[in-house]
């Protein structure tokens, strides 16, 4: 194993005492998988993060008062894909609680067991009755290896193009060897949510590392306000939004709480699952990543990568492949960092090259004419777009991730469901 | 004359004592007129408000800066489209300097005398000698008549695809008639503007009542508050939005500055041209226009109407005529407006027929079905689509104004400019 953490192509099922599932139970009627388990062996510690949307989805306000109740301890989490379970007041609260238990019942395993999340149309209530009749099945086909893992995966999609996984394995510092891994589903409704607890998309950590709950949760907090935080597809932030982390000790040996090894490598997957839902945000053809240097501090940091993620101007010029600095400055100017225009640099990255856009505040020369052509094929060849911009303000640094916007995106969001 | 107030269908040449003009110096490429004239036979006292950008473009600097040496006093306007001379650094103010001198030399203007606005490409430089060729040819063909308010229009526009013009006449307590109107250009790159002074887009009022820069500036400020910082075409705030008002006194009588006929002049005039940059968002085939009602003050109840205006997804879902409460509800939920899901009611105006969408929180049965086929029928014959959001937190509400998010949209802003 070279190095502190090595990627490994896998999911949820690499890190020991762990098994998933996903089957399809006809909720969505184009009867891809839309019913996922994941399960502990045994106890595990257990941390969430989720929406700050004033609308809560029931599985989140259930799964936020199990955790509460628990205290962090519990075995695992039923996923729905296809119907959100949000805005069915009192009555969509009892259809999870139904779903949960009727879930452990078929699992064996005592009421309380069991974490929650949902994502879909948001209204309908969830078929009951068509989840139930394929729950003997789910539970069934629970096992531990690397397809179990992908059906998963593949059961928590809605408009996603791909299943987005990502595992690594490491050592603390006493040389226990520890497995990180997760899954995540997002294509649309993803924005950045505001204040802690905070989180966006779906996202399931599994570790087979120890640690208590309350260590994991403020790692949880921390790595997703870095990762999951900073990625936008569209500027909607979900009434779903629920990122959730297991930890089931199995690996055996120290606490790993208080390793840097392990929260480099719960980081390590956030990012790259972050990453992969830029990427396949509703409609994308590029991934944009931004990576903001020189800000006053971290906030305006943040603000500032955020703001050309998400500004729907610099997302169409990257699917017109147009080296557009004005829109780039322009949001830049509104996002409410701090920073002096005329000490402005932007630049893309194209691998080991570095391509000047913008220097000391100014357009680089040319850029309306031959510089611009020069820019304008690099961009359209390039599928994933670096852009590093210096405010030359201050110390801080942050990275966000969005996408394109493209006729893609409109033709998925303007079709009316029928 | 009936009513306090009377729209007519005329330009800012309406009011007595102003005149305009718009000609083709070749800064567009298509040859579509791209410099205006506005000025007033006698000084006026003018006020003006402008974006919060941090990047501030050029035009911007110098009218600010005019305004305060002249304390609001002054002749008129000239109003490049094409390039924005923004990013232009300090070269671009000076560009901007000279454009403006040569302007009032050629209308027999002392220094001073004009403010100076720009909308079009971030980045270029101003072309000087084009504009310098042409500024004979403007200055002589200054009028006071119907043309020249719609040469002055038309010669604002960069990707708009209507001329914005609004006018009303009213009398004051005393008697006199006074003339309020306007002309606005905005189509992208439009979003609301935080912290006063504010405003987005190009709007230029003129009028000829009598008052102080003082109340002027104090009305348009409010007014431009409650209108065009309310409109949303796509979230991104420009670097040159300016909003200037000009009063001639040409109308005699008494001080308008405290008639509330005078101000709801201003903020008529100001509302319609609002709704005509709305209309006329990039690839827009829908108005939405969104009033909030029942929020806990007024700050929650403009978040809130804003929020469903800007929203990508409400946005892709009123293109395709989908009935998507869900997305509108998110959208509340996401917004920072205060208020109990339970308590929510949405919904569709239809002329003086009116739609439920949400009621007590939930979904009106059968938006999955029958119900929803019937609302995306209407959806689909509806050019002016109205919401009516209640939140049942307050007495506080709000009006915002957006459109939808078309092919269009894309198409218009993902092609490299060649």
């Amino acid at each position: 194993m070279k190095g502190p953490l090595t990627v490994i192509d896998h999911g949820i099922t690499l890190p020991r005492g762990f098994r998933s599932n996903g089957v399809a139970c006809g909720i969505k009627r184009s009867l891809r998988p839309d019913l996922a388990l994941l399960v502990s062996e045994s106890e595990a510690s257990m941390a969430g993060v989720f929406t700050t949307n004033r609308i809560r989805a029931a599985p989140v306000i259930l799964t936020e008062e199990r955790l509460r109740e628990t205290k962090g301890h519990g075995r695992g989490v039923v996923v729905v894909s296809g119907v959100a379970n949000a805005l069915t007041g009192p009555e969509g609260l009892t259809d999870s609680q139904i779903l949960v238990e009727k879930t452990e019942r078929a699992l064996g395993l005592p009421t309380g067991s069991l974490l929650h999340a949902a994502t879909g149309v948001i209204g309908p209530r969830i078929p009951l009755p068509l989840v139930e009749k394929h729950l003997g099945e789910a539970a069934a086909g629970l096992a531990s290896d690397r397809p179990a893992a992908r059906r998963a995966a593949a059961a928590i999609l809605t408009t996603d193009t791909m299943a987005k996984e990502a595992a690594v394995v490491a050592r603390l510092s006493d040389g226990t060897k520890f497995h990180v891994a997760g899954m995540a589903k997002g294509s649309g409704m993803i924005a950045p949510a505001l204040g802690p607890p905070h989180a966006t998309t779906l996202g399931f950590i599994t570790t087979d590392a120890r640690t208590s709950p309350e260590a994991l949760q403020q790692i949880l907090a921390e790595e997703s306000d870095r990762t999951f935080n900073m990625v936008s597809v569209d500027g909607d932030t979900s009434t779903n939004d629920s990122l959730l982390l297991f930890a089931n000790g199995k690996a055996g040996g120290m606490d790993a709480g208080a390793e840097p090894v392990f929260r480099a490598a719960v980081g390590l997957v956030l990012e790259k699952l972050a990453r992969a839902v830029a990427r396949d945000g509703e409609g994308a053809t590029k991934l944009l990543t931004v990576r903001v240097r020189g800000a006053r501090d971290e906030a305006g940091a943040r603000l500032a990568a955020k703001a050309i993620a998400r500004s729907m101007l610099v997302k169409t010029a990257l699917f017109g492949a147009d080296p557009n600095v004005g829109r780039i400055a322009c949001a830049l100017g509104y996002s409410g960092a701090d920073f002096d225009p005329g000490d402005l640099e932007i630049t893309l990255q194209d691998g080991h090259r570095q391509w000047p856009l913008v220097q000391e505040g100014r357009p680089v020369p040319g850029l309306e004419n031959g510089e611009g052509k020069r820019l304008h094929s690099i961009l359209q060849r390039l599928e994933e777009v670096d852009l590093e911009v210096t405010l030359g303000a201050g110390p801080a640094r942050a990275t966000a991730w969005g996408c394109d916007l493209s006729y893609g995106y409109v033709h998925i969001n303007a079709q009316y469901r029928t």
